[in-house]
């Protein structure tokens, strides 16, 4: 959502406010793309708007039209008639690839997210959702299981990186408890790296279906358990290593999050850590954009959720007993890792 | 929505993709903040969170999210916990000027627009509009006196600029005729220059009754009159020396502009112009931004409507009898002005 006008003309314009009012139609050009797999038909070799359109079933006219647009917006380049790729779209928006994204739509733009943002004034008025009490975190919301599906592909590289950063000692047997696990993918990806590591994984019952289903797929299910239910109300049990708290914080509020803390602390073996995986503005909230802008989500969409600065992290790990947190930036950008030593 | 990429880091990113399936968040962001109107609220010295959520019945939190996001998105300055309004807000979006603009997100944002772009996908294989056979463009549509209304400000200006690019003689007897005239801007504006000039207005009976209510307001009502109806159907009569055809050619296709071509150059006297103001994109459709995606908007809200480019233009003006065009550009950049002879 950070989008800050590119040409500045010497006077004052209104361009700058038509060009964010009007925001919404980029949205849906790009789920129409999505929806028609215009990415992919390219791909194939379909170039033109009649061949695209043939491929596509469409009319020429739309495609036409449609494509000039994601030319214009940097989706496509355009020469001589001829569309071709960029390297992003090439890598992200190709169906037939495994690092697709395009899929995340049936998150992002699913009717609860969509409505959640339709009157932002009386989310601001209230000073939370508008949509229900609890907005997304009801017990056993279904977004959640569609953002378990939508969201995977994405997960499967943010967990890559976190078990990067994040190591284990692979000689002993070690335990991980997986918070909202949703799609597994977190877990899952330290159970791969990992051959004497077992997996605790909470989320509500519907949802853990799906991280079931992939611990299977990656054949770790035998060291992969559901403990369906609140991550504030489900007994944990003791002897982890690792709590992977990804996602997870930004929707409830600093003491909620704080007692959740005091819940985790003495299930950790002496030396274990919680690993917070959040989008962390920082301390003026003015950067990085995506974390900043994210808090707006929380907003419309939770009660009391927001994007917490790591000096709130920090307060709220040490005010449940942990002895000191550290800050790393992650090469992916968008979002941050908090570790936080019993 | 013309929208790049802002840093292009060296390997493929999804975050571009992110950020624009996003895009919609930043629509209710901003209209969110008119709704509440928050620049007005900084404009009369509210400065912090807490003061404009005093001043604006709001929640201090849901205040100070929503203006982090207007910040990091350029709409307002933060420093100090204290947020300032940047140079086009304070002209344009301060609710107590006559420039403010704010009052468009009544037509842009309207039920019928927003609805049109829910199901791009779907325009896209038909080749037009699905949310009825004509779109917007159906007789009487209520949009257009919506529209009348909201874009008045912003036409107010336009067609200031228009009235500096066309001169008629001041001394001589004129008549101009406004075509789809909506809130009667521009016809009055040359009214308001020119003592000697008739205005007849061309729209929607329900939308002329905006145009008449300006009309008195601005002292010319003798020397303006409504013709209702569809500008193909209704008799123009003749000796007009301007036809002004603003915002009007992009909703048909280009046999039905042909015909409305050759309609009105009888009406025109000798030496008398046409003068269209459109959204022209360049020859290849890919500059100027807003031009190229205003086709997407025809796409999805009319039956064959398209922005058309001037070699386009120029052939139809010419099939339907006009001796030249000639294009000119405006120096508020958004729209052309394309002048035909007759």
């Amino acid at each position: 959502m950070s989008l800050k006008s590119s040409t500045q003309s010497s006077g004052p314009t209104p361009e700058h406010f038509f060009q964010s009012i009007n925001a919404f139609q980029l949205t849906q050009a790009l789920r129409g793309a999505i929806d028609l797999d215009v990415f992919t038909a390219i791909a194939e070799g379909n170039k033109t708007a009649k061949a695209l359109a043939e491929s596509r079933q469409a009319s020429e006219r739309g495609m036409r039209i449609l494509c000039d647009c994601l030319a214009v917006t940097g989706f496509l380049t355009k020469a001589g008639g001829k569309y071709e790729l960029t390297p992003d779209s090439a890598m992200f928006l190709d169906r037939r690839l495994p690092s697709y994204v395009g899929g995340a739509v049936e998150f992002l733009l699913s009717p609860t997210l969509m409505q959640a943002f339709e009157d932002v004034a009386a989310a601001v008025r209230k000073g939370g959702t508008v949509i229900n009490n609890e907005g997304t975190t009801s017990p056993d919301n279904p977004v959640w299981v569609r953002f378990a599906r939508a969201m995977q592909p994405i997960a499967f590289g943010m967990a890559k990186m976190l078990t990067e950063l994040i190591k284990l000692d692979p000689g002993k047997k070690t335990k991980a408890l997986d918070i909202a696990a949703s799609h597994g993918m977190f877990g899952l990806a330290f159970a791969r790296q990992y051959p004497n590591l077992e997996v605790v994984a909470v989320d509500w019952a519907n949802v853990l279906e799906v991280g079931r289903e992939n611990a299977e797929k990656v054949g770790v299910a035998d060291r992969w358990r559901a403990l369906p239910g609140s991550a504030f109300d489900v007994s944990f049990g003791v002897g982890y290593d690792l709590v992977l708290i990804t996602n997870f914080l930004h929707h409830f509020d600093p003491s909620t999050n704080e007692k959740f803390m005091r819940k985790i602390h003495p299930a950790l073996n002496e030396g274990g850590r919680a690993i917070t995986l959040e989008f962390v503005p920082d301390e003026d909230r003015a950067e990085p954009p995506h974390a900043v802008t994210f808090a707006l989500t929380m907003l419309v969409t939770t009660a009391r959720g927001d994007a917490y600065t790591f000096a709130e992290y920090e307060k709220m790990f040490a005010a449940a007993g942990f002895s000191r947190s550290e800050l790393i930036q992650t090469p992916m950008g968008i979002e941050r890792v908090i570790v936080s030593y019993k």
